[in-house]
């Protein structure tokens, strides 16, 4: 079989395509030609770069989400803004030089008030309810910048954003605390950051420098420091973010083992969230948003 | 006059030490040979880079507090265990190979439930002590690691510390916030993301992404972004630290401008914190412990 059309997940850090013959993936390729590495006159080349073996002589259109879109992406793609269908926003089109280059990049989703953003997890969203026009409750999309999304009647009703992974991130590796932490990971202490966070949220501040007294202290290991700062950061969103998950239906989207740590905090609160497949649901919406276009 | 003595405050970053006469301090030199750049041999060449100019023929004694004494320092000092007097904790004598060098790095202080620590903070609480021996109530001292700590009788009777300025310097310059803040102020921002986090603190997770989304969807300024994430960060530690100050009487010891945002935000609920000048405090404290050893 040869390519009909190919697909892209443009993230700041990474980028994935597939060449793609109607909703079945022939072949896959990444790079880390991210956004954030990029100008805008570069994403061409890049592209190029990764689909070049996939292209026929006659134009190919490719389907892309995620930050190609954003102001410091290729060409800023707008917002639709919620509640509206995860697809409302349709497509920009930026020029390209390579005649065998047909481009679009998919728009995202805004919130007015609360203020919000997404660009990416639209399309995710699109594929699950590609797979599932019916669902409805609450996504749950673990990442660097993780969203809760209360997905209804086929629309995006409203979404947050925490910064808990890029925060986890910047703890772990360059604050004081990364002296004691380590790779591993301990189930229990997980649990009991996650309870200690929800019980006193406020108590945030705190506990972060408790981490690094308990290593010099009481020889707290760097696999327990790790997960519990992982449970105290994750239990916060969980307290802040208490409306999108109490007596929720709650799906969450992504790989492990983020999604994991998620689905245990989740699971200590009573719920059984269903898990779906982060490249699943992003093919999935990449191939509906194809089929529209 | 000649100097009888030197008073060094050595931390993670920065090194200052006064030639001094008694109390009296004649010169000051200052680096950025800070703890967390040199390996424990490097200590006494980057002290006598400093104090060369000043160095008799006979040994002299060198008063260091601060990170010097750290595990990762020149040689490791103990902590004293709270509740004591601040400087109870004595000092270690590193070796030395210049004659003319007679080192005394000072001890910090622990608290062993909740777990924290303290390197340099005691001796500047000691230097209040010492100007204002019946000093009762809290004391703040803003930075990197902000301490709040409890003095009764003499004594330190607990402490804890919130990470607030360090992570305030790595979310405004290393996430994904750093493209919507920029130098200068907004003190009306700053007051009402204080009020905001006090009200809600176990939002904050959600409120700092709103920054960006803020930014990106109603144009908000990058000097009043800046101004709304130290309130939020500042608001989240007083909600954390409620038992430290509400109904207390509070000096908050360090420098402006950060110690400005304290001392407003502390102002707005109701309080009249006293300033104490950080150097002064520190020097007082090097002062008294260079007078008992």
């Amino acid at each position: 079989m040869t390519p009909d059309w190919i697909a892209v997940d443009w993230g700041t850090s990474q980028v994935r395509a597939w060449a793609m013959h109607g909703d079945t993936p022939l072949a896959v390729a990444r790079s880390d030609a991210g956004m954030g590495t990029l100008s805008p006159g570069d994403f061409e080349a890049a592209l190029l770069t990764l689909v070049q073996d996939w292209l026929p002589d006659s134009p190919i259109a490719v389907v892309i989400c995620g930050m190609a879109g954003a102001r410091q992406g290729w060409q800023e793609a707008p917002y639709a803004s919620v509640p509206c269908a995860p697809d409302a926003g349709g497509c920009v089109r930026p020029q390209v030089h390579d005649p065998r280059l047909d481009v679009r990049i998919l728009a995202g989703l805004k919130q007015d008030r609360p203020a919000d953003v997404m660009r990416g997890e639209e399309t995710q969203i699109a594929g699950v309810l590609a797979q599932d026009p019916r669902f409805d409750g609450v996504l749950c999309l673990p990442g660097t910048h993780t969203k809760w999304v209360q997905v209804s009647a086929g629309e995006v009703v409203s979404f947050r954003t925490s910064m808990t992974g890029e925060i986890f991130a910047l703890l772990a590796n360059q604050s004081v605390l990364r002296h004691g932490l380590s790779d591993g990971w301990d189930d229990a202490a997980f649990a009991d950051a996650v309870a200690e966070a929800m019980a006193r949220p406020e108590a945030l501040a705190v506990r972060l420098f408790g981490l690094r007294a308990e290593g010099l202290l009481h020889g707290l290991s760097g696999p327990t420091a790790r997960a519990r700062l992982s449970g105290l950061l994750i239990g916060a969103e969980l307290a802040a973010l208490r409306p999108y998950w109490l007596g929720q239906r709650v799906a969450i989207i992504g790989d492990a083992p983020l999604c994991d740590t998620y689905a245990a905090a989740l699971t200590a609160q009573g719920l059984a969230p269903q898990m779906i497949d982060a490249s699943k649901a992003t093919l999935s919406g990449l191939t509906a948003a194809h089929a529209k276009t």
